[in-house]
């Protein structure tokens, strides 16, 4: 079983390629829900929904985010009433957001919940939120703390990031299933996909069973970065790193996760970074990583998979 | 001042005849909420919208509920998640529900909810809920006891009717609002929309202080009649009148009302039953009770009103 961790766009486009190579026995893809938020009283989990959608193809690449043939009445009547339009709701989307928030308060699990729109999608994967417990991502900025859509969404990353925190994380257990997965012992290799480190990674290492499980493990993480050429594909992620004075490459993303990750996957753009990650004490996988359709997103994955399998070869010899 | 108490469709166009021909300082709307319930976690409130959206004139004159231009994408979404289909919510309407329902989670009254709503969409005259509380139409029926959008939507009036009852009336308040209203005096008037007189009307009067309000009143009180020729224009009053072995007549809704009501507006089409609704000591006005257009509306809104005045003058000489 390969576990893949995964926030927005980037983490949905490696999972589809994970779900194209592994059949769903073998993949349980584990979503941050730091940046779930709850708005105009509906619970809206922005990155759960883009890796559910993108894994059921039925997500909207013009947009990134929400659903293919999306329309916009619903913003439009909400203008007309003065509602708040700084995040957009569409008319498909708000299905899941109203199925959802209806569930949550008749006591369902996110688990449970995502599992049932998921299944109804198509989606044959296990798809498990964290936690099941609200974590909220904050943003430390020169302005102040800013829950993490005021800063991604309202004021589109334009604030200076200053730090991180994850209010509730402390006390989050992560889901049941992943709970279940981790005790099974069963899992033989976790991917970190190419999704931001500070607000879509850190998050789900900040539920502390998921960060002690990953400490204490008897199998490889691999991860693939985020950064290439210095930037993120998609994303403030270089921006932020600009900002908290770390090095914005793929080398200063692996000294930033330092031991959590023993195998490095980069792009051919970034071959010359790989001695310096060596360096650190970790290992390197040169290749095609920018995900450009669902053809490279397989093979993307194939190759992250048996990058991870040969690190575990090598530790189980 | 004059006041209108109004349900859904008939009720909708009476309050635009009226809007038209007094100005706001002159006439509030006080509208039936015993159909409100709650759908997927939405407070939805369908007389009042549909007074509200037809008032604002950007009501559905196809459907006869729900907003003009209207598209249904949030529905189709929903039936691709086998989320409940039998009560249908357009993606503009959904605005609605959804401020609705959050503003009124934080605590804002329903009355303040549709003032701020209704002021958005170019509403200048009063509309009210009948109560802020809730208050729920039960119809009961030959198969037990359903909520009133079950007989209504779900079960398209098949159930044959045995009685009603309004879950909660007894303890339900006017809204505040209607009680200053109530208290100042100031009402001349009060015209009962030709609304169903069971589902529409009598849920407004089941609110005691509304129905103590009516019986000691010092204005007379006017009524359209529902009832046309034997048939009502739209929905199952006849058919209910039927079921429960009354007269489905301008004559028999006359009779069902009783003294409540001082005098009647019934069509050219029930002349005939002039004297018959005399003889029950009842005043009766014969003219064009059909709202085909907002000119009609505005006439029979002219008459009613005339009459009323008529029946006051009479009162207190």
């Amino acid at each position: 079983m390969i576990v893949a961790l995964a926030g927005g766009v980037g983490g949905a486009r490696l999972a589809v390629g994970l779900a194209a190579v592994l059949p769903p026995s073998r993949l349980t893809v584990v979503v941050n829900t730091g940046d779930d938020f709850e708005h105009l009283g509906l619970h809206v989990s922005p990155d759960l929904d883009t890796v559910m959608y993108t894994l059921a193809g039925v997500n909207n690449t013009a947009t990134g985010w929400g659903r293919a043939g999306e329309t916009w009445n619903f913003m439009s009547a909400l203008s007309g009433f003065g509602g708040e339009r700084w995040f957009n709701l569409g008319d498909r989307d708000l299905a899941v957001h109203v199925l959802r928030t209806q569930a949550l308060r008749a006591g369902q699990t996110l688990s449970a919940v995502t599992r049932g729109l998921a299944i109804r999608l198509g989606v044959r994967h296990a798809l498990l939120p964290m936690s099941d417990a609200p974590v909220h991502t904050l943003v430390l900025t020169a302005r102040g703390e800013l829950a993490f859509q005021d800063y991604f969404v309202r004021e589109r990353c334009r604030p200076r990031v200053q730090g991180f925190r994850f209010a509730d994380s402390r006390s989050a257990k992560p889901s049941i299933a992943l709970q279940k997965l981790i005790r099974s012992g069963k899992v033989r290799g976790v991917v970190i996909c190419p999704s931001n480190p500070f607000v879509s990674v850190a998050p789900i290492l900040a539920v502390p069973a998921i960060r002690a499980w990953l400490k204490q493990r008897d199998f490889p993480v691999v991860a693939v970065s985020p950064i290439v050429g210095g930037a993120a594909i998609k994303g403030p992620a270089a921006k932020m790193m600009r900002e908290l004075k770390l090095d914005a490459s793929a080398a200063g993303i692996a000294r930033h996760y330092g031991k959590l990750v023993d195998g490095w996957v980069i792009d051919h753009a970034d071959a010359k970074l790989q001695t310096a990650i060596e360096q650190q004490g970790r290992a390197v996988l040169v290749t095609d990583t920018i995900m450009r359709n669902r053809r490279k997103s397989a093979q993307l994955a194939r190759d992250a998979v048996a990058f991870a399998q040969k690190l575990g070869g090598e530790r189980t010899r």
